[in-house]
C-alpha cells in the first residue's frame, strides 16, 4: 500500500543561520519540533525557508539532522523543485531515500516563456529518473516569484499521465479564482492547498486539503484549528482573526517578518537573520511588526523555553 | 601582477547532451577548440549553455575535461552566478582553484523585487568568502531573465568597495540606453560587453569593451572580425552583415536555434537536442532557419570535420 496524500496545514520551515551564515540545525530542528507540537507538518525548503539560498548538500544535511533528531519522515514535505533537471532528480531521489517521497517542486525557474511541451518533458524526467514507487509531487505553483506558471491544460496532462506521482498543488497565486480553478478541475485525489490561510476557509469549502503558508511558523494551532473545523459555526469568525494576523506580516517583507516574529516571541534574536539577497527588517518595519503583534496579543507559546 | 581584463568576444558555449540527457564532453571540447580557431574566447555556461539544467557538479566536471583537452585557462569566463550564496562561492572558488577567477555572474535569480542593499550585501559575501586575489567578477545584467536587474546605483558602490573584483558588466538587457550608460559611468577600467552582436559597432565606438552574444557560437569570425575592425571603414557594412545573421536566429527561440544551426553546419544531428525544459526547434521553425541560412550563404568553416 502506498503513503497516503497530504492534507491539513504545513508549514514552510524559515531556515535559521548563525552569525557565519551557515544554516543553524539545533534552532532548525528546535523549531520543528515545536510546530508539530502546536499540530501542522513541515513543508522544509519553501520559498519562506529561503530554500533557494541554500544549496543541494546543505539541504540534504539538515533533512538528515532532522530525521536524527527524530522528526517522523511522514511529517515532512520536502521543497524539491531545484534550478536543474540533473539537481532537481538528486535531490528528489535523495529525500526519498530518506523516506520523504512526498515533496513540493518548483518548475524549473530561470528560464522564461517555457511551454507546457518543454515543461511536461521536465517533469516526466524527474518521475522517471527519481523512479521512486512512492514518490508524490504536489506542483508548486507561484507565478509572482517562479515566473513559470502550472497552467490547468499542463496539470491535466501531468494527471492523466502519471495518476499516481502528480498528487496536488500548492496555489501561491495569490488569487481565489485560481484556487477554485484547480479545485473544481475534479482530477481524482488530487490535493489543493491555498498558500496563504486567508483562503483557507474558502478552500476548504471548495474541496481543498487544506493550507501551506509563511505564517503557519507562527500561527500554527490557529490556522490548524480552522483546517480541521471548517465545518464549525464559528469558521467565519476565525478566519476572519486569521487574516488580520496575515495582514501584519503582509505589511512587511514575509520572510524577514516571519523571523522577526520568532525572535520577538522566543527573545532570541538569532532568528531574524536572513541570508543575502534577503534582508532582515529594518528598525521601522521590526517595531512595527511588534507593536502590531502585541496589540493583537499575538504569542507563540512555549518558543520562549526552546531558544531561551 | 593580475589577471588582465576581459575584452573581445567571448562565447556562451553551447552544452551538447547525449541520448541520455548527460551532458556530452567530447562535443563540448570540440566546439571550444574550433571557437578558440575562429578567434574568439569561452564564456562557458551562461544562458545559452543552458547553464541553469546543469548542477554544480557537471559544471565543475566539463571545465576540468575544457582544461584536460588543452585549453588555456585565461581563454575562459565560466558563467558562475548559480541560484544560493553557498553554490555561487563554492563554484567560483572552484573555478578560480582551475586558473579561472575570471567570472561571468548573474544574481541570486530565484528572488524578486530584492534590494540593492540586499544584493550588495550578497556580492560582498562572494567576494569575501571566494577570497582569491585574482577573483574578477563581470554581472551579468538579463533583467528579462534573472528579473533581478543590476542597478547603476547598485554598480557604482560595488565598484568603489571592490575596484579590483568587480570588473565589467554584460549587458544583456536588448536596450542600447542601458549598454550606453554603462559606458558612460566611467568606472575606471570597467569593461562594458554587449549581450548582442547587434550592438556591436555602437558599443565600440562607447568605449566598450566586446560583446558575449549567443550567435557567437556559430557566426564567431565574424563577430571578432568587427570587434578587433570597428574603425575600418567599412565597419557599418559589417555590422549590417552581422545583424541580418542575428536576425535569423532571432526569429526562433535563441538556445534550440543555435544548437540547430550547428547540428546543420555540422551534419551532426546531436547537436540539436536541449535539457528540458527547454525543446528542439519544431520542424517548421528548423526547416525555416535552414532555409534562411542557405539564402544568406551562412557557414561555421571546418565544423563538419569536428563532428563527423
Amino acid at each position: 500500500m502506498s503513503l497516503e496524500r497530504f492534507d491539513g496545514v504545513l508549514a514552510p520551515v524559515v531556515t535559521p543561520f548563525d552569525e557565519n551564515l551557515a544554516p543553524d540545525a539545533e534552532r532548525f530542528t528546535g523549531l520543528c519540533h515545536w510546530l508539530l507540537g502546536q499540530g501542522v507538518k513541515l513543508a522544509v525548503f519553501g520559498t519562506t525557508s529561503e530554500a533557494n539560498s541554500l544549496s543541494l548538500r546543505e539541504k540534504i544535511g539538515l533533512l538528515e539532522q532532522l530525521l536524527d533528531s527524530g522528526v517522523e519522515p511522514d511529517s515532512i514535505m520536502p521543497g524539491a523543485g531545484l534550478c536543474s533537471l540533473s539537481e532537481t532528480v538528486e535531490f528528489t531521489a535523495a529525500a526519498a531515500g530518506l523516506g520523504c517521497p512526498r515533496v513540493l517542486m518548483l518548475p524549473p525557474f530561470y528560464y522564461k516563456n517555457v511551454s507546457d511541451d518543454g515543461l511536461f518533458g521536465y517533469m516526466m524526467e524527474v518521475i522517471e529518473r527519481v523512479g521512486h514507487e512512492d514518490l508524490q509531487i504536489y506542483l508548486y505553483h507561484f507565478p509572482a516569484m517562479s515566473r513559470t506558471p502550472f497552467s490547468l491544460d499542463l496539470i491535466d496532462r501531468l494527471v492523466k499521465e502519471f495518476p499516481g506521482a502528480i498528487a496536488g498543488i500548492k496555489d501561491s497565486s495569490g488569487r481565489w479564482e485560481e484556487t477554485a480553478a484547480f479545485n473544481a478541475a475534479g482530477w481524482p485525489d488530487f490535493r489543493v492547498f491555498c498558500g496563504s490561510e486567508r483562503f483557507l476557509l474558502q478552500n476548504m469549502e471548495a474541496g481543498g486539503a487544506g493550507c501551506i503558508s509563511a505564517t503557519a511558523n507562527v500561527n500554527p494551532a490557529a490556522i490548524a484549528a480552522l483546517c480541521s473545523g471548517w465545518r464549525a459555526a464559528d469558521a467565519a469568525e476565525r478566519q476572519r482573526e486569521l487574516t488580520g494576523i496575515r495582514d501584519l506580516f503582509e505589511s512587511a517583507p514575509m520572510v524577514a517578518a516571519v523571523k522577526a516574529a520568532i525572535a520577538i516571541c522566543s527573545g532570541d534574536a538569532a532568528w531574524s537573520r536572513p541570508r543575502p539577497p534577503l534582508m532582515p527588517l529594518s528598525r521601522e518595519q521590526y517595531e512595527s511588526l511588534r507593536a502590531g503583534l502585541a496589540a493583537s496579543g499575538f504569542e507563540m507559546p512555549g518558543i520562549g523555553q526552546i531558544f531561551q
